[in-house]
This record gives structure tokens, C-alpha cells and sequence, in this order.
């Protein structure tokens, strides 16, 4: 079998199958089956999410999955957002519900309803919580493994403040944690302001953790909502102030899926299939025992190796009917960063042979320092995969000057945008493509490439996924 | 506030939400909301169920909630048993699905179309698979927290086998797993087989794990079911025997749920609330400073202690605004082991005081020797949880000759039973109780209740949750 890398969209669809991350062809459409092995990455994610997210103070809760129709309704322009694509639960055995209940397709009006019973005074506050569920969404586009699906696994933290100024720190924190993901998960990102019409439906504004595919298409991997009041309105969640008044919450929240597991498949992979970044691989080091003498003496070397490398995420492929060529060919399909050979040479010289996933390199060390030397490795090749991976993505992000460039750049363009709404339908309709949002943190002035009109906003430009 | 646990349902009812496990007013009837205390006793359980399944080697996946009706209808008994009980999602957005969907109340209609993919030849076999998924069931008795809910928190193993030898010896290999869960969670218990009326749809026979609550009514947190080849033909899992054959497979399913922690609350609280287990504590010992004065100093070093004792599950209350007795109160009702007080005094005398949660007994132990004294107390602790409820337990079953001691009995009776239907349902209509089932260990010479028949076969008659 080939995995050519070129024709990315192919290599995609074929490489989370073979690799045994999920199982496609269970019968009902953008639902996939988590096979072992992927399922045993998305955990590792979500244990890290768990790790840090306690660090920051959340607490973890568990909503039910089903939301009345009754309580999805009390925000306006979030019902709008949603209402073409939820699933909608009519029947309880044969009989139709008195009140229809859907989805969740996240879960801010589940929540919320709770939200104005927890939060009575100002000592309520802040309240950080966070949840790992699964969302549906009743997607009509073409659907992609990990990048849309109408199942989803999710993440989404829920704060409620005493002030604006307040959430607004929320928000910094948010970036602070996403930062420590991002070096976890060895992703390159640029963090975007989203468009007015292309905002979170009930938020003030959105900003949007965007990364590019090798495909040049965007992929928007994490997101910040700041709401404001917008939801503590309408869903009744006042606080009392230590001056006696009552006021309303302001809330956040930053919400995280799947798409990460497919980031990391398309950013890192190559020809041969997939790279884990060492810190959430499932296995950092694969035994593979050279048998073909002394077989036995080997085998029993290999489990003495695994044995002393504990500290470490270690598989011994002791399967018997396999080569080491076949086994070399599936570890590396499956991604783990180093391979650990031994053979009756190595057991002599009282050595290791170790193979880097992401460079190939092979490194000879002795039994005696082989533990130092496979931590030092393992933390090469997660620094290694986040620089390349962020050197590529530079490369794939291109200042341009005109509509033509836009059309003819196949990854992102980077174009002054006065911020208006109708230069920014212009900008789509001419190059059809999106605007994906502005750079938060770069300002330079110039002319906005419709209108003309001095401004230091910018604009990203491509397909998104 | 008072716990009387005299009015167990009152109590029980009581406490979930006091003891802050869930939060019942979510506006969906028999779903809660977990809070975080819940939640995270409810992760160390799941985790436990990870470990001990993935040494036994069955590997964990995760199946879409969806099943298409399709795919539903094809086991007939199955479908029969459920039928009345399930969710139809029937809309995707605003428009009618073709294929109507369920939320799985089970997941064997959505696994084993895959598993007629996966199984090839007996080289795949046995094939040993769990995962960790909420459930849905429309349920239209009582609901109560953790036992009878509509959104339910669960655990299920699926297996298959080359012959029915294998799955049998796959439920002797489950209950040598159940035995060790009990021990985790320090829960008595007896094995019963399920009378032929009241098995899993689709079985051919079922096993059900059973506990006594203190209520006298019976609750079972386990089930194991011999499927033999009635779902493998309906779902066309087939396999290549060595001879050449083809065969269909065998198969076993091993089910749990949130009903275990309904159990722990159940049968280990009092009067005071929770008592939980050491093992699935999510803190082992907490520290309360008693600053009556030299506040500084105590809080240094019971952050000191909080460190010392970093192999413990640990949480130092340093809350300003409670005095001791209230932490006190606080911390008994949610069950915490083991107490730790710091005071002036301790401080001066180089020693702790630590307060048992399941006896209240009072242990004064030198700094030095803490954290050993602190383990074995532990491991008291959570022995004596086991054994004193295995003992209530013991008291809450009582042998039996007649109807009418059956229906004065406000727990479990034992009685000879013949094992036939009519007999079987002669006693629960004289009774207007339940046969539980046939504890499988016991055998003994007698007479049935009913027809007087010798036979060696009891029932145990009660109330089930």
C-alpha cells in the first residue's frame, strides 16, 4: 500500500482508517465508529484537558445530552443559528412527547436554565466549569472524519463573571491554557477576531484558533466566545452585588473537538502515515525484537527492556507471526515517534538500536544510557514536529495585494480589510473563498483592499474546512 | 439539617443532591445533572473499569449514540423488549429523516453490524470490546437518582468466542472481574440467574449481579447474558474455522452502570450522609487547620502536610469564611475517610489528629509515623465498609417456608422454587413481590413453595428497584 501525501484529501480519508483510529462504514452518515487506538489518543487529549483545566480552576460537570425545546427557544439569534441543524427527539417508545426535545448541538441552553439557580451572590462568582461530551450537529455538507461530523466529541468550558472587564480576562486565560494545548499537541495555530456575521450566534464577538491543513484549506481547531449578557437575560441568571443590587452575569466559553485529532493526523503525517507528537501518543516507544536466532534469549531481553523503561509508554510487538519489516511498516503507519530494535548483535554489544518516526534517524546506545537518551529523543521529536509544522504554516500564510493573488494563492492570503461588512461580501464573492477572520495580534497600516480606506485590520482569506 | 436514614427513600433522595453528587432540577424528567463531586467519584469507578478490563484484555471503543431502525429491527426479540422503551429521533432540522433513528438503550444493534465486518476468520477471535457511553431509555415508572433514569450512565463489555465452550468461560472470567469491582467499591452482593421470563431480550440466559438495599428492596448493578448465536445470525457474524468451515460466533455482554454509585450511596451512608470507599474517594483525607489563632503559622504547615502527603488523595480546606465544625459537617456529608485536624496544640506536640468517617473514631499520630498510619487506615476503612455491609446484607436475606413469611418480610426471602414459570408466577401473585432470581451457588434439597416438588433450586422473592 501507498500513502502518497500529495493528493491530501485521498491520504486523509484513507490514512484515519488504516491507521485504526475510527471505522467508517457504520450505517448512518458523519457517525464513525472509535476504534481502540483512536479513541486511546482522544483520551489522552481529554485527560490533558482534564489536567490543565483544574489547574485553571474549572470544575468538571456532566449536562444530559437532551434540551426541551421550550428552554433551546429563550435566545433568539442562537435558535436561529441552530435550528436547521439539530436532530429533534418527537417519541418516547410510541408515543409523541408533549414537549420535543434535541440534541444538544452544544450546550449553552442546558446549562443556563441551572446557571440562575447556582448563582445567587457575587460569592458564586466566578463560576468555571467544563464538560467533555458528545454534540450533534445535523450536518447537509459533505462530512470528514474528526472535521465534520453530525456526531462530535467535545469540549466546551462555561464561565459566568461579575463584570465585562472580568470575562474579558476569562478570555486571556483562555489563550494562556490554549498555548499550553497547542505545545501538547505540537499544533501551529494563528488566533483570529471572526467576522460580525460570522460569530457564534448569540456572542458579542468570537475569536477563532485557526490552523492550515497541507491541503492550504483553514481548520478552526479551538474558539473564545465572549456573551456578554446576551444569555444571562434571557435565561434569568442575576447576581447580587455587594452593594445590594442585582445584576446580570457576563459569560464566556471555549470550546474545543475532534478537529484536533484531525489537525494533528493532517499537520504532522507523512507518506507512511501518521505522527503523534510524544506527549499524547498512546505509545512513545515500540519494541520490535530482530528474531531470527535465539529467539527466545531475545524475547525474553525485550520484556526485561520494557520492563525498565516504565517511565515510558511502552508496547513490545512480540507477535509471532509477523516480520520485523511488517512490524517497522505498521508502527509507522500507526505514528509512534521512536522505534526500539533488538536484536542478537545489539544483546552482545549491550546496546539498542532507537528509529526516529519523524526524521528516520537511527541512533545506536547503549543499555546503560538508553533511558536518558529516549527521554531526550522523545522531547526532540515533540519540539521537532511543532517547528516544522509551524514553519510550514507560515509558508502556507502570504501577503498579497489584490483579488487575482487571492484567486491564484492556494493556501491564505493575508489582505488589509477595512472590517465592513460589504467589503467583506466583495472580498468573498471575487475570490470565492472566506473570510476566515483578522490576525488578532498584527497591526500594520494600509489601504483596505475594496474600498480603499486607510486601516491596520487585516484579513485572512481561503477555504475553510 | 437532620439525616434520618430510618426513611431510606426520603434519605437517599435527600443526600445525592445534599452531598453534591447531582443537581435533579435539570427540566427533563430522570435526567440530573452531575455536579463535580459526582462526576469525579463516578471517573475513579470508570477508571477502575479501564484498568482492570484492558489487564484482561479487552480493548475500549466507542460506538455512534444513533442506531438506525433498520439495523434495530433485526433481532426480533430484542427489538420486543424494547420497543416501548426507546427515544426516536424522527427530525434532522426541520425536515423528516428517512430512516428514523434511536438513542441506543443498549448497543448491540449498533456494534454488530460491525463486528460481521470485523470478524473474518478464528484468528480474529476472541474479539473483547467495552466502552463507557450514556444510555436512553424512555422510562415510564418512578424515576430515582442513579437506579431508574432515562438518561443512564453505562458500562458495557460485548465479546465473542469461537464455540459456546468459550462464552461460558468468558462469564467465568466477567464474574472473576466483578469480583474485584466489588471489592473496589466494597459492595456485597450475590449472583443470581435471571428467571426464563425475565432475561435480556434476545438472551439465552442472564445473569444479574444483586445488592440489598437498606430499604429491603433489591437493586442489581450487574449483569452478565449468554448470548449464544442469537444475535450472530440475525447480524450475520460469521467466521473461517481452522477446518474450513464457517460457524457463526458466540456471544456474551457484561453490563454495569451509574447504579453502582446509587448502591455505594445506598449502603454505606448514615445518618451524617455519604460514606465512601477509600479506593473510589475523590479525596482520601482531608485536611481541616483548626486556626483559632496563630492562623499563619497552622496554614503554612498544613500546606506542608498536603505536600508530605502527596500519594494520598488529599484537599486541604483553607476556606476563611467556615469554622472547623462546619468544615467538619461539611466533609462527613460527603463522605470523605478520613478527617485531619492541625491545631495549635498538634503543631507544638509535632502530631495530627485524624477522625475516622465509618467508625468516628478519634487517632492521635506523631508526624513521623502519619502517612503509614494513614494508609493503614485506609485499608481499615475500606475492609470494614465491606464487611459491614455484607454482613446487613446477610440480615436483609432470611430462608423461608411460606407465602405468607415472604409477604411479612420487608427484605429478601429465600424459598424453594422448582424453577417453573407457573409456579414462579403463582408466588409473585400471592406475594405481589418479584422473584429476583436463583442464586446461582447455592444448592440444597427441597420442596417447592408452590407445587411441592423436590428440587434443589431457591428463588430469592423481594421488591426490586
Amino acid at each position: 500500500m501507498e500513502f502518497p501525501k500529495e493528493n491530501f484529501s485521498e491520504w486523509y480519508n484513507e490514512v484515519v482508517e488504516v491507521a485504526g483510529l475510527v471505522d467508517k462504514r457504520y450505517p448512518v452518515k458523519g457517525m464513525h465508529i472509535w476504534r481502540p487506538y483512536g479513541w486511546k489518543i482522544m483520551q489522552n487529549i481529554d485527560n490533558y484537558f482534564r489536567e490543565i483545566f483544574s489547574e485553571y480552576g474549572h470544575d468538571e460537570v456532566n449536562f444530559p445530552l437532551l434540551v426541551p425545546e421550550t428552554e433551546f427557544k429563550k435566545e433568539a439569534e442562537h435558535i436561529r443559528g441552530f435550528e436547521d441543524e439539530v436532530f429533534w427527539v418527537t417519541h418516547g417508545g410510541l408515543n409523541p412527547l408533549e414537549v420535543k426535545l434535541l440534541l444538544r448541538p452544544t450546550s449553552e441552553t442546558a446549562m443556563y436554565p441551572m446557571f440562575s439557580l447556582w448563582i445567587r451572590s457575587h460569592a458564586d462568582l466566578p463560576l468555571k466549569i467544563f464538560q467533555i461530551v458528545n454534540i450533534f450537529r445535523y450536518e447537509t455538507k459533505q462530512t470528514r472524519t474528526f472535521i465534520r461530523m453530525r456526531e462530535v466529541h467535545f469540549f466546551e468550558a462555561h464561565t459566568a463573571h461579575e463584570s465585562y472587564e472580568d470575562a474579558e480576562r476569562q478570555i486571556e486565560e483562555d489563550i494562556e491554557i490554549w498555548k499550553k494545548i497547542a505545545e501538547k499537541l505540537a499544533l501551529p495555530y494563528r488566533i483570529v477576531k471572526k467576522a460580525e456575521w460570522d460569530k457564534f450566534p448569540g456572542a458579542i464577538y468570537s475569536l477563532g484558533v485557526e490552523t492550515v491543513m497541507p491541503s492550504g484549506r483553514t481548520l478552526q481547531i479551538a474558539t473564545f466566545h465572549q456573551y456578554g449578557q446576551n444569555f444571562s437575560k434571557p435565561y434569568g441568571i442575576e447576581y447580587l452585588k455587594e452593594n445590594g443590587e442585582h445584576e446580570y452575569v457576563y459569560q464566556t466559553t471555549f470550546g474545543m473537538s475532534e478537529r484536533l485529532l484531525g489537525a494533528i493526523v493532517g499537520i504532522h503525517g507523512d507518506d507512511r502515515g501518521l505522527i503523534l507528537p510524544p506527549e499524547i501518543a498512546p505509545i512513545q516507544v515500540v519494541i520490535v525484537p530482530i528474531v531470527t536466532k535465539k529467539k527466545e534469549e531475545i524475547l525474553k531481553e525485550a520484556k526485561k527492556i520494557k520492563e525498565e523503561l516504565k517511565e515510558f509508554r511502552v508496547h513490545l510487538d512480540d507477535r509471532d507471526n509477523y516480520t520485523p519489516g511488517y512490524k517497522f511498516y505498521d508502527w509507522e503507519l500507526r505514528g509512534v515517534p521512536l522505534r526500539l530494535e533488538i536484536g542478537p548483535r545489539d544483546m552482545e554489544k549491550k546496546q539498542v538500536v532507537l528509529v526516529r518516526r519523524d526524521t528516520r534517524e537511527k541512533i545506536i546506545v547503549s543499555r546503560e544510557e538508553y533511558g536518558e537518551k529516549i527521554r531526550e529523543l522523545l522531547g526532540e521529536i515533540q519540539k521537532n514536529l511543532k517547528e516544522k509544522a509551524e514553519a510550514e504554516m507560515k509558508g502556507r500564510i502570504k501577503r498579497v495585494g489584490s483579488i487575482e493573488e487571492i484567486k491564484m494563492n492556494n493556501a491564505v492570503s493575508e489582505v488589509h480589510w477595512c472590517g465592513s461588512e460589504e467589503c467583506g461580501a466583495k472580498i468573498e464573492e471575487l475570490t470565492e473563498k472566506k473570510i476566515i477572520g483578522s490576525p488578532v495580534h498584527e497591526k500594520e497600516s494600509g489601504k483596505c483592499l475594496i474600498c480603499g480606506k486607510e486601516t491596520d485590520n487585516f484579513a485572512y482569506v481561503a477555504k475553510p474546512y
